[in-house]
């Protein structure tokens, strides 16, 4: 009597709240229909105010992804000595891009449950007093962790490097500071905290940014991939502007409705709602007798709960039973971690504790219905005594 | 970053699936649309089929209420004996219909957590071998109680009275067979176990009750209440047919989608899922340390429990801190019932563990809060237990 | 590759707004959810204003005709005199109910193409100075025609009576001024001029009208048709207040969001808006050869334009083809106009110049390919000259 | 009273249907919900059938200009000779990516009213034997004109060259095979004649296309531009396959349901309507005194009339006019072309006579009330003719 999953307690893209559906589910705009750049400006300057910047935001047609690989596309020269640091998957698959845009690769890396040392990243620097660019992930979604880059981007800025972070994940559910921490390109998903949908990649970009992307040997442009069309073609006199390609108009006038409402509640409200649930997520987990993936509480992510799979239990078994069963869908492991971990997602719209304690009761019963020794009540009980 | 309540666990109207918020929201259209008219006759057959019945069935523009007192209206005479049989505050009020339009009122009557006992109304027609009309409710709502329709409405057939129904809330959540119980008029309301909106009333009619309705007094005709303009003119011939007034077409498009889900489901696996999340929150009420409503369990609904307030505990300040703090919709108490009890509807899309599971923790979380005395996890977990 | 009518140009319901659609599709509230009462009160507020009056307004739950039935129930005590003003189908219908509810039965009757001439009416009161109510309908969608209820009801007031007003199609789409006009109990329906949806019945009630409620003989009460119910459960002290019945939330949500609309534009624009698109479409009509319903211009609606069969035109047949052709639905005559009239109606969402020239455009042609003589583009082109 | 432009005849993205737009406002679902992949599975099938092909379809995450980029770097060899063919806009674009990706630029020119004469192509392959990859377009929208690309492609293939086909606008529109006509690499838009959302590109890629792109010196993998990718990671056993990137499913979702319509109306069907409406829209065109762009009707566009800007007319001015007054949306020019025509778009759900017509009517009251003489009726009229 209903449609695929009842509750959608991934790791993203989560559900949209019914506001922004509704406003996904407008007539589709024309792009220059004269009332759509007044929604993408305002769009462009709530993110702005979100991100706490005063860099240009642009947006681009296609999901976070192209963001991050544009990013280095836009900036890397042959041989600029890069310094990509990894303490997750997707921290992992950033070398892949430096090294396809012929950049001279550095890694600092640390276990995937851990979080990189700022103290590595100073000693990197002193090493390579060329370094040009910097690549760091706030947080490894699949992971759940963060790292600490504010600390992180303050030494590379103080070094000179250029600033490259995905803060895809975080943005909206952990404070993400651009230009007092020094981001010079940071990249953003509507579909995590934002809780809006996937297609778009949200890339603030500092002037030094702009300009490196400008003098670099054969700069990137009339490409998917550039980042300067946007900046020579869309970001000029409000009577020359165009876009230099088709904007899927919905999802923009979607992630305007997302940030309406996430600046109704206030930005601050939406981090500590995060911090609350993904506390009351990691008590519920402990208490059911499951361990946490994360080496440490301290570098939890708000947004996601990875849990070290336990002995005995298979993962894609456990999640198919939850689905089947009880309409609950969660995320296993992704990349290397597949088959280590499966994920709870308590992000955006889903950061609310009656999905926590529903999801986290699903699971209990899913683990004890698939033969693993639970305590039933004793992962909710838990959960509802930490908030 | 919402929209009202999170989860509306309420006695109904209650929550619509995607699917038919979907259809809800197609362009309205003109109720002479060509196209309209199949999906009306689609839908009266699919009602037959859920029925259980050879018997017309209409379509009222307005709410249940309309198709409850229009049966009174349209049928009873000036001194026709009536019987009417009391549990609970619906079946109370019917007395009001009945006197409204001069019958003769004889009641038999239970404690509001008890159902009719067969052996009385066994008792009541070999008294007044004149009854002419017999009115019952299915489910009382306000009391999550059942009465035995199958056996009173075979007695009140077996004496050659017309049998009027109020299967509101029942029908889709438990076994309603209009033909074999001998329901004369059967009253139905979408927004319950339908799963539908609550504005239209639903009603099949049997040969009998027509020819009640056409040899009355003062037939009833030209009137929004009148079933007979229904009969006479749309259950006509196809080229004449034309309705008494306007239909909500989108109303009907939307239970139509309603009634496409419930027959994908299956209304036997329907029936089920209705019984076992009842059981569970039963289960999860006495695990927390509440106590039921009903004077037994045997008599519950599958579509809501009722639950008896406890001492000390104050139910309009419960339930508003479950709104307030976790956005957990459940019901107070209704008429008489007020400040006795408050209650968790599970029917239709809500029927389902995970949202029976997260209603529970949240009314332990709830109850809690406000200084009652409930071990956490203890009412998720015996209810967990119960599946 | 569509969905019934590309242009819905029918005499209503007609087409929702997007806007409008989108709040229709807002998952279904529970009526007593807290937020509901904010969005109730702000529309009957919403109402009142558009309504010019300070009288109640209450929302009944069933289409117009409820409150048109209703106000004859609820008032006529038996035996009342009830002046009838004919001039359509509906208010050739209205005379049913008065002597349905027992009221002593005069007219003032003209041709179904003419409006009612104040003078009869004042002929009528000054015959009868003991006439307790009378009744108008202020625009016969059927003929597309208005009554000057102005004058007719400051007739009535000034003869001590009560007046009953059909204003469903005209209100918003021509100016209704109940507290100036001395209208005492004015029906209104959302699915005209106001665009919204067809299943509400919108009725302000004057001191004098609910005085005459209550000290009829019987008032009507605990009914489905009681306005009194509403006066007394609901407009009373906020926290006592509760619904007599179940309210179908989305359709009030819905008609909130109508009403915001045609604030934002404003109620004279509106107006205007109506006025210029019902010149333009008289002028195409007679373009293309066509002849008015109306006897004279001067009380043509502004919703909708009724347009004499041509000789040799079968109408049914016509339309059916603008139909399945071109996906048009226009409406055909009601009652006894059936087969003398077509009808094209131009209000709410679709009182706009681009949808008449449309609808314009297709019955030309239409006409054109049934074999009746019409010049291409004579309809459209002397529409197009008429804005 | 309503929202942005009430009728959108622009050249694209064009509107949804009510289907498809309630398809997108489906909750989005995780790219990994198990029920998702069938829907994506569905969709290239319908896909491969529509464009009569057995080569594998893709779906890239971004518009249709990321396809078309993407097979021009995922093809290109440094120092391949590619031959471009340029009529339009977008074939003058192609040779910047053929450029950037190292090819070595043959082209064949023609004025951007003209179409691509095969003969050209046939000498061009014969004084190149050594061409690698020819690239062309199917319709140029920004002009309104088709290039004969069954017969260029044949040429092509004849000379053992690979072939890149922009077929974004015309597929759906008119006839494109695939495999009868050796397209391969096909790259199509579903926000044109398919009437779904813009931020996807659909692209057909042949087995010879693929050794390509594996024999390619530096074969692109791991990036937002790789088809390999999709190949190599998704298109393997249902087991192991991985979407390479975050899809964004209601769009998938919609585009099913958009090409579930195309199937139902039947593809010959719906090129026949866009064939009638383009005919429709030409006599009209020519009807109110215009001049088409293209240098002959023969090679024009089903999809979107461009229409040569008169003498004295500001077409910005037009357009606003239209837009302000009537909110009615049509095109400029785009690129080389703007300032020279306007184009009145009629693709998808738009390709309806009744559009066309409100179109037509609303052009010409918008030239008359700027200043430019027109006969009223004359366009809508001569259209109205044609159908």
């Amino acid at each position: 009597m209903g449609e695929h999953a009842l509750l959608n307690m991934s790791a993203g893209p989560i559900e949209g709240t019914p506001r922004t559906l509704r406003a996904l589910s407008r007539q589709i705009m024309y792009h220059y229909d004269p009332e759509f750049a007044d929604i993408f400006d305002d769009t462009t300057g709530r993110l702005k105010k979100l991100m706490r910047t005063r860099n240009d935001v642009i947006i681009m047609q296609g999901e976070a992804l192209l963001g991050l690989e544009a990013a280095a596309f836009c900036t890397i020269d042959a041989d600029d000595k890069c310094l990509n640091l990894v303490s997750g998957v997707y921290g992992h698959l950033y070398a892949w891009y430096i090294r396809s845009f012929g950049g001279e690769l550095l890694e600092v890396r640390t276990d995937f449950n851990k979080a990189v040392d700022p103290a590595d990243v100073e000693t990197a620097f002193k090493d390579n007093p060329d370094i040009k660019i910097m690549s760091v992930v706030h947080c490894e979604t699949p992971s759940g962790t963060l790292n600490p880059i504010k600390e992180i981007c303050q030494i590379a800025k103080k070094h000179g490097s250029l600033t490259i972070v995905d803060a895809v994940s975080s943005t909206g559910g952990v404070e993400v500071e651009v230009d007092q921490w020094g981001l010079d390109i940071c990249v953003v998903g509507p579909q995590k905290c934002l809780a809006s949908s996937p297609g778009l990649a949200l890339v603030s970009v500092s002037e030094e940014a702009w300009e490196k992307m400008r003098t670099k040997k054969n700069p990137v442009r009339y490409s998917y991939m550039s980042m300067l069309d946007m900046k020579e073609q869309w970001l000029v006199e409000k009577e020359k502007r165009r876009f230099p390609l088709t904007i899927f108009t919905s999802e923009v006038v979607a992630l305007n409705e997302a940030l309406k409402q996430l600046f109704e509640e206030g930005p601050d409200a939406v981090i500590k709602r995060h911090q609350r649930v993904a506390k009351m997520c990691r008590e519920g987990v402990k208490g059911m007798g499951l361990e946490l993936w994360a080496d440490s509480e301290d570098i939890c992510a708000p947004c996601v709960t990875a849990i070290r799979k336990p002995e005995g239990v298979e993962d894609a078994k456990l999640r198919r039973h939850m689905y089947d069963q009880y309409r609950v869908l969660i995320s296993g492991g992704f990349g290397d971690l597949n088959g280590k971990l499966f994920r709870i997602g308590h992000m955006g719209k889903m950061a609310q504790p009656v999905y926590v304690a529903a999801a986290l009761a699903m699971l209990e019963k899913s683990l004890k219905d698939i033969g693993y020794p639970v305590k039933s009540g004793s992962g909710v009980g838990a959960a509802l005594e930490a908030i």
